[in-house]
């Protein structure tokens, strides 16, 4: 293949150590769900990454023994051989590529769940986790911190065994090491506590040790997080370690790392989302690390850009292109780049949905890249399709947004040869058309972006906007295959969860109700007084509340949730949001539920007035009101589905049509995230040539030995 | 043996369809978050209630499909065969000892989270759980209701051929069964909604089904809710249907049932806490089902009396004693019974550790029996005890708290011959002595009661109270094994989560400045307004206010969490804790940090006056201050470790006062909850003779077969 010259300098080899990377392509270490108890999924998952062109490529975080069990969340424990045995599958799975694998080795400290092993947490001093409540950590002794090296060493052995390229000491991320080098998480006064040289100490014997083990086989690699915007909420959880601090302390340990893995800020700065930092955002500090180093350094940022990878590397900043969330959203970014495919990268949209399954307990999961995790579950490939059969069947979709363009370019990519996929509306993308205008949210456009380049080059494939079909329509089409991708829309009834029935004054046709999709296709309050109320708890509502406070509006958010879009935290966006709302003027009522909007002058202590007045109670049930010129409802969404329901409702005059099967995708069947509503036309596609199409087929589970 | 006669009648067996059950004593499916992928640390769990006396012993809810996956929590799958045979270990394990194997065959519908699955969510109309954020579940079509009823069938015959002897249709808490019954989840206009007998067509249809393909091996249960308390908070989980309608449901499908196993209310009601539920608070509700049926009924009711678990039968109101929490507690409570060892039963607190870990995504926990879950992992059982070596060693246990009196018993029964425990207060019990006086939390006390009881009566075992020991009186003791168990105390200086600095006004000694354990030992405020500053988020904050309130003084509770207590909502408490203390007047401020408490009048805008002023900010940061007479700070515990330095920091003095060991348990360790020092004190007790007693012992974990 020849590689574009200005991405050649991607496409060096890097040593690393005893080792020797093929490119500068690098998959720093992330979460995926599987752990060491899932190993051929872990396996299969980190495979394709390699053979995508990552040349570096790293299972998550490794636990190292039981006083560190991440429990719920599941981890690549390598507490003894057996988890190392597994694990070695992942090793051996991008060994295949060509590609060198890493491992994290982990110590979580005080932020240690120890849900399953309940051994007592270990941390420098007697602190607790602003993460978890339950419990403080046990003040570590002398010996708790040798044995803890032994651990480290063991499992690196481990590692070094099962075939690990790079084995890492990870200290990043307000895990044990963080809270040694901290001054204030470490308030010891023997020799690992006090002054810079002895709150590092903890981690440059650690390094020594796992270097003295395998350091003469395998890459040492170590994790740090240098001190990022101090205004972000979280950052405590880099408590007091400044910039140049950490470079002093990368300057005492250089000689015993063979590759710098640099990490800015608290989570929720690191993992910046899409809402709140732009593509690039640690360059301002991860370009310093080359100052104590001449070491290799890998720098993430969520880069999605090959000719910014170009200019990053070429500038000296890094040294490899790290990434987690674009490796998950596009496996194969580095072939795409080296073959000069750059329209076909799948960007990441930076909405940190794989974030959310993480820290809902789940497997990794994307909205981009529906096979992301399916790999060995449902034996997906995120480049080849298996081609099906009957693909002489014509196909109509009807509805472009996400279930419906990803439905249609999996169908085509399967080999399907005449697939209409027809649009009511002037543009595709449903309801991301109105999502990628609310303030914040533009990135989330790549979603559509990525698959209108698929649309237009796939052949068989024909998109066709503005126009509306209704049933006698798709009889008409000609199709012998029908798909209804219609979508959902928010109710102006007021419905909401635990109250099925209409709220009273809610309604259709009411100036001073409104919808969210109304406020984004134009539609104002009649008045300056706006209550948006969210019984939905993500990013709708803010959105809207941000939208019309720029607009001038006085802007009061009711939500039914103690938190303010309790989903956003999820994301790790939720501390952003709540100050950019607060900044932004927005007035927030927590914990309140309204039951009906009515006329007249509000009898409210909080005195705002206006011609409505919202009615409700507070969290003991008290009762709650307040006065508004102006109600937009963010409540719940209902399926657009009359049209699925009219033709399937009817087999005979679908038999007299010549169509053979009508499925539904997407909100259509029920309103849900972007993300699941994609995979569900993803998954149709996958599977339309299965006896039950709208039945998902099992999906490859890994047993446990009944001994 | 010989029973009692007032308590024979728990003795008679049951028949139930088909089976027959050997007495009365019946352990309701409960969760135990082994499921289907642990299946030998399930079998183990399950195995020792049969041991123990429980004539029925039910695994927890098993789903039927990967449409009601309950990931992140770990369920009993049973989706397929493979399944099955992991859950037949169980089965197997409950019959070797002569009792009956129950599986709760489960649809969650639109409460099902489909996390690892990714399926949609299955429900009667398009409605959203008010549990569930991230999606609404779609209306089951005609097809997908006989599916789904297939599903239950081909789950049913799994059960089956893998030995289970009774076999749910699950129709309770909320779950799809439910959602289908309530005219306000079920917004169907065919002929499985609207009137009663519609709504009650789905389960009556699935009940028959099952039946006809399992009637004559095994019998069919069902669980059913009954309506309870409507002003229970979370009571819509049954919205709208009322007692008498359930009973006419009940003689609907009596012919189809071979066992009833009711419950009342929503969760919160159901699995209602000591702290607002009394033993047999549903015995108001369930009298009433015999109305309906002649069927063998089971109901519980946290019993824990074996009087009142006699008078319950003896009177008709039901035929078997269902438990859960405290067949958890205690697993030999019916042999207890048999053999008139009343005194030896451990009774369960109803303070729902099992819930809260449950809730947490972790495996089945207990405050009062460590032992718990721990059957197969540690080897663990709760009534027999490897005997020791080194039992001729005299042990000194410094502290009877929690962990110490749980040591001193295993240590006991392990064989040691010469165990003091010593106490410097004039009670045994540690915190629980101050704990169990704050308001409805009086049975936590039986922790303390069981184990002084088994303290009482171990010879080995001798108490001593009101002696406090230095370094210097250890030394002299004449103990060649010494452990520490001198808990932990509530700071006074300040010291929370996040700001490891001491409070600026705050500090030992000032009349103004209280801790709880102050407050508990008659401590009082100097004037009538007190803020009681929470960052603990748990019980004792709460308990304080509500002390304080009934006392008298106008209470603020300031507490950083969004949610006050939210620890009390994963034990299914909080809704009722917060209108409780709503109801005694006390004042609630959220997601404040206080950071000082300076003097002079507040500038507040809270008006609320007083000769101390308590600043900090908002959960945006903005500046927040409120005037007091007083701070009662429940911010952060502090180990009592001392003792224990000076002991191990001198390994001389030790070697010639002939103690070969110093340990620590507990709090003394590392503040945390009641159940996790319990457990510490236990699990030092079952290793003390290891080579390393400190390090917990590696315990089993059940693999992944690598393929």
């Amino acid at each position: 293949m020849t590689v574009d010259a200005r991405h050649a300098i991607l496409f060096e080899p890097v040593a690393i150590g005893p080792r020797t990377l093929p490119n500068r392509f690098y998959q720093v270490p992330h979460a995926s769900g599987f752990g060491s108890v899932r190993p051929r999924t872990q396996a299969a998952f980190r495979a394709i990454k390699a053979e995508g062109g990552w040349g570096g490529v790293c299972v998550e975080y490794a636990p190292i023994a039981a006083d560190t069990d991440d429990t719920p969340a599941v981890a690549a424990d390598i507490w003894d051989e057996a988890d190392a045995r597994a694990l070695g599958l992942a090793a051996e799975a991008i060994h295949a590529h060509g590609s060198l694998a890493g491992l994290e080795l982990y110590h979580g400290g005080a932020t240690a769940p120890n849900g399953a092993s309940r051994f007592v947490r270990m941390a420098p001093s007697q602190v607790t986790s602003d993460r978890l409540w339950g419990g403080l950590a046990k003040e570590m002794t002398a010996g708790d911190i040798a044995r803890l090296q032994r651990d480290w060493v063991r499992a690196a052995r481990h590692a070094a065994d099962v075939g690990f390229d790079i084995v890492y000491v990870y200290g990043a991320h307000g895990y044990l090491m963080t809270q040694f080098l901290s001054p204030v998480m470490n308030l010891r006064t023997d020799g690992y506590g006090g002054s810079l040289a002895n709150r590092g100490r903890f981690w440059l014997e650690t390094l020594e040790a796992v270097r003295a083990e395998i350091g003469g086989e395998c890459a040492v690699a170590t994790r740090i997080a240098l001190h990022g915007d101090s205004g972000v909420p979280g950052a405590e959880t880099l408590p007091g370690i400044e910039v140049d601090d950490m470079l002093k302390l990368i300057g005492m340990a250089d000689h015993l790392v063979d590759l710098w893995d640099v990490t800015v800020g608290s989570w929720p700065e690191d993992s910046g989302t899409s809402r709140y930092y732009p593509e690039g955002h640690q360059r301002r500090w991860t370009h310093r690390v080359h100052e104590a180093t001449a070491k290799p350094v890998v720098a993430v940022g969520r880069y999605t850009s090959p000719d910014l990878m170009a200019q990053v590397i070429g500038s000296g900043e890094a040294d490899l292109i790290g990434s987690a969330r674009q490796a998950i959203a596009d496996p194969f970014l580095p072939r795409k780049i080296a073959e000069g495919r750059l329209d076909e990268i799948r960007e990441c949209t930076g909405s940190n949905i794989c974030i959310l399954r993480e820290e809902t307990f789940n497997h990794v999961g994307c909205v981009q890249n529906a096979t992301a995790g399916e790999e060995f579950r449902r034996g997906w490939h995120p480049e080849r399709f298996t081609p099906a059969t009957g693909v002489e069947r014509p196909v109509l979709i009807v509805g472009a947004g996400p279930a419906g363009m990803e439905c249609a370019v999996v169908l085509a990519k399967r080999g399907f040869g005449a697939v209409h996929l027809v649009e009511a509306e002037p543009d595709i993308g449903g309801r991301l058309r109105w999502t990628r205008r609310l303030p914040t949210l533009g990135d989330w456009g790549r979603i559509t972006d990525w698959r209108a380049v698929q649309l237009a080059r796939l052949p068989g494939v024909e998109v066709i906007t503005g126009r509306r079909l209704g049933a006698a329509d798709v009889l008409d089409y000609g199709a012998e295959l029908v798909v209804i991708a219609t979508g959902s829309s928010w109710r102006c009834d007021g419905v909401q969860p635990g109250h099925p029935e209409p709220m009273p004054g809610a309604g259709p046709a009411l100036p001073h109700v409104l919808t969210p999709e109304q406020v984004c296709a134009g539609k104002r309050p009649p008045g300056p007084r706006v209550v948006v109320y969210d019984t939905d708890g993500y990013y709708v509502a803010p959105g809207v509340a941000e939208l019309l406070a720029a607009d001038g509006y006085q802007v009061s958010l009711v939500t039914t949730f103690a938190v303010l879009s309790p989903v956003s935290d999820e994301t790790l966006e939720g501390d952003m949001l709540r100050a950019h709302l607060h900044r932004a003027g927005v007035r927030v009522r927590h914990a309140t539920t309204i039951t009906e909007i009515a006329p007249g002058p509000a009898p409210s202590p909080e005195g705002d007035g206006g011609p409505w007045t919202v009615v409700g109670h507070d969290r003991y049930g008290d009762p709650w009101s307040a006065g508004c010129d102006a109600v937009v409802l963010v409540t719940q969404q209902a399926s657009e589905d009359a049209l699925y329901l009219e033709l399937a409702g009817d087999p005979a005059a679908l038999a007299a049509a010549g169509i053979g099967a009508v499925h539904r995708i997407g909100d259509a069947v029920a309103p849900r995230m972007l993300s699941e509503a994609i995979f569900d036309g993803h998954r149709l596609a996958r599977e339309i040539d299965s006896p039950d199409p709208a039945t998902p087929l099992p999906y490859r589970r890994e047993r446990t030995e009944l001994g």
